[in-house]
């Protein structure tokens, strides 16, 4: 997680789901459908981002690393700080086919995309 | 996390939600509650502990350390290898007041009753 105005913070996951995220430029992008549990290494794997038919790309799901959001604890609303061009190319899925989130491989690709090294390696 | 069968595995906060919880004898202690989310780290802080009316406690919640708890993904429940006295004499509490779980002094306590470094040091 890229910050938080007031560390430590240590909410529910249930708290977080729903959750509104914007870009950079204030603009909303979606919001918290899901926290991706590593249960080994009791690491959040991933953020799930669920938007709603904006970009022409209908409503999709994205996984998201943690590392790239950001918490406006003001508003109590997450940023993820990329570029428009970068999210409407992103590696997305249905709600109804969901990844399997412990695949490496495919988890390596998330995080290449948005930029970060995976928690795992 | 003290041990899964089939590492890694990457599974949503709402699906952990509910799991039963074991001690080491096989005994229902009771279930996932919740689990709790240090934003900045991107860690689990904690998993939270749901106790319905047994060892004369009533309905209680314990904040318990991720890495006390095992999973056991055959039958999908959690272990949580401690003495009955010990979740008897923990520090537990009501499920209307929750403790402030960001509060490092508190979290200090709770680690060090289970025996665990806080995972913040």
């Amino acid at each position: 997680m890229k910050g938080v105005l007031d560390e430590p913070r240590v909410l529910s996951s249930t708290t977080l789901k729903g959750d509104v995220v914007r870009n950079g430029a204030g603009e909303k992008l979606g919001k918290i459908e899901e926290i991706m549990i590593d249960l080994p290494t009791g690491r959040v794997g991933y953020a799930v981002l669920s938007v709603g038919g904006f970009l022409g790309v209908g409503d999709k799901l994205f996984a998201i690393p943690w590392e790239a959001l950001a918490l406006d604890t003001e508003s109590h609303e997450f940023v993820l700080d990329v570029d428009r061009k970068v999210l409407e190319n992103a590696p997305g899925f249905d709600k109804n086919d969901w990844p399997d989130f412990a695949d490496r491989t495919w988890g390596a690709g998330i995080y290449g995309y948005y930029g970060y090294k995976p928690y795992w390696q």
